[in-house]
């Protein structure tokens, strides 16, 4: 048997995990719940037994890892392998690298999650050979990630890149990290069912009626499909409203970043993918300028839910160099 | 003699000229009007008279020439010393770096000029020893550079960093490049003047009312300063205001890029450096995260006027070694 590589994507509602061979091909995967809810031991105990029966599933013995690597969300530190914040999940300067490699006595790296996904992207998916990549994932937030010069950047304290959190207009809704008007009070689920809300309140009528009088939950993305597959009128215009803002954060990286591709994942962009692409393909001319916008191709991603998955073998190769 | 360095800050409306031994003091200096309505040949001649006279006031022969070094305003590549474009100068696609190489048998590098300012104070102001490093200059507009990992980041194109045109009020007022709601049209000089010419058609009383009324140019910023430091209520109430977006121009780019430290320069940071900086840190504390913001420092230029002609020496360092 050749050597294996075990990848983890650690999300606040489910661990995701995969067992890849040196060609990069997965060969078994398993998915557990998170229960954060459980505490920081659980979550602990549950990683550790996702990669167990990864292992057993694939026959592997220790000998046969060659390295873990996982996503995470929150403040990782990288360089210590540790989680220093992660605001849904029961870590604070928690050292996961040491809890692993005591446990499979092999190396362990980790990175933010959503970095992870535009790293796997850079490696193995959509942007292979760019050298300069901004990645946007909208989901109920909107994270991202950014490849500089073919490197995977995080800031001087990891925690650069919170791309979701840009203010594009000042005078703009509360966002929940405190600010107003950043990219996620406008383009992300939230946003979008906080303004599907707003207008059942004003008795628009809607298909999505029923659906949104369902508790205080958030949207998902198929119900959102199914509306403006349908035709509804208000998921129509609240969506194109969505994908306008959106554009706006898009145009605003493009200037600044001058980036060969924007990557645009997440739910709402797996859900409706044509439109998203032609509604920001629509608008980004206002927003990006003609220089920039040329050099600039805008793709949906290709690896989907895969791509923390592949960010964290890619991150293998980036740390330790296999 | 030791060997000798030319840097060139070739601006729009000024060249600025300087000899720099190998301990990088400098030893003289030439300033000349650039005239670009004069066509593009006057403004080479210009800059070429320029590394002349600076070699004849410091007794230099070609010999004792290692390198030129220049910053220029627009769309620079880097790679091939070329001028793709520059919105103030009659350049296009000029090959500044093969005429000036001819002319003075020693290599030329150029960047963009505010790229360059920001990279000086990288290399020799206020930000050595930093790895991820952003600035702002406040002036006409605003402009701006970025180090990343102790490298000036200029994107896939030469054309990154236009942190002028990063879009924070999608609702604002109309700018230059077309766009609405640029940092630029909130908090540059243009803005200023804008929002002083509107309270003053609003009848605002203020000490500034003949130097608005003189013809339809841009405030000094020295006679802002001393409106302001009058207690002039206009002058005061739209400085803050632009502040304030200011402010939210550094928190994206704090939440973007994480970086050690925020450099603030240019003619209005100059002029009212105490001011800039008070009112920035009262409100940096609503638009950066607080993760990151503990992690930044912000500070004002240390090398002003001189900070392009600092970052030609740089980027010689950078590209040729020396």
């Amino acid at each position: 048997m050749g050597k294996r590589f075990i990848c983890l994507d650690i999300g606040a509602s489910k661990i995701l995990g995969a067992v890849m061979n040196e060609d990069n091909e997965i060969l078994c995967r398993v998915k557990k719940k998170t229960s954060p809810e459980l505490g920081r031991e659980s979550v602990d105990r549950k990683i550790i037994k996702t990669v167990h029966e990864l292992m057993s599933a694939c026959g592997m013995g220790i000998k046969d890892l060659k390295a873990i690597g996982a996503g995470a969300p929150g403040i990782i530190d990288t360089k210590h392998a540790m989680v220093r914040y992660a605001p849904n999940l029961p870590w604070q300067n928690h050292a996961l690298g040491r809890m692993m490699e005591e446990e499979f006595q092999a190396p362990f790296v980790v990175g933010n999650d959503v970095n992870l996904g535009v790293l796997g992207e850079w490696k193995f998916g959509v942007a292979r050979g760019c050298a300069n990549v901004v990645g946007l994932f909208v989901g109920t937030g909107i994270g991202g990630g950014i490849i500089i010069d073919g490197k995977l950047f995080i800031g001087s304290g990891y925690a650069g890149a919170e791309i979701g959190h840009m203010i594009i207009n000042t005078d703009g809704p509360l966002c929940k990290c405190g600010q107003t008007g950043c990219l996620e009070a406008h383009a992300s689920k939230v946003a979008i069912t906080r303004e599907l809300k707003a207008g059942l309140a004003g008795n628009t009528p809607t298909v999505l009626k029923d659906v949104l009088s369902e508790g205080s939950g958030i949207i998902k993305s198929s119900d959102l499909k199914k509306a403006i597959r349908q035709g509804d009128p208000l998921a129509i215009s609240t969506f194109r409203r969505a994908v306008y803002y959106l554009s706006v954060g898009i145009g605003n990286l493009i200037n600044l970043f001058n980036p060969e591709m924007v990557i645009l994942g997440g739910g709402v962009v797996e859900a409706l993918e044509k439109e998203v692409l032609e509604l920001v393909s629509e608008n980004i001319g206002r927003f990006a300028w003609p220089a920039m916008l040329s050099q600039t191709q805008i793709k949906a991603s290709q690896l989907k839910d895969d791509a923390v998955l592949y960010g964290a073998r890619a991150l293998i190769s980036e740390i330790l160099g296999y």
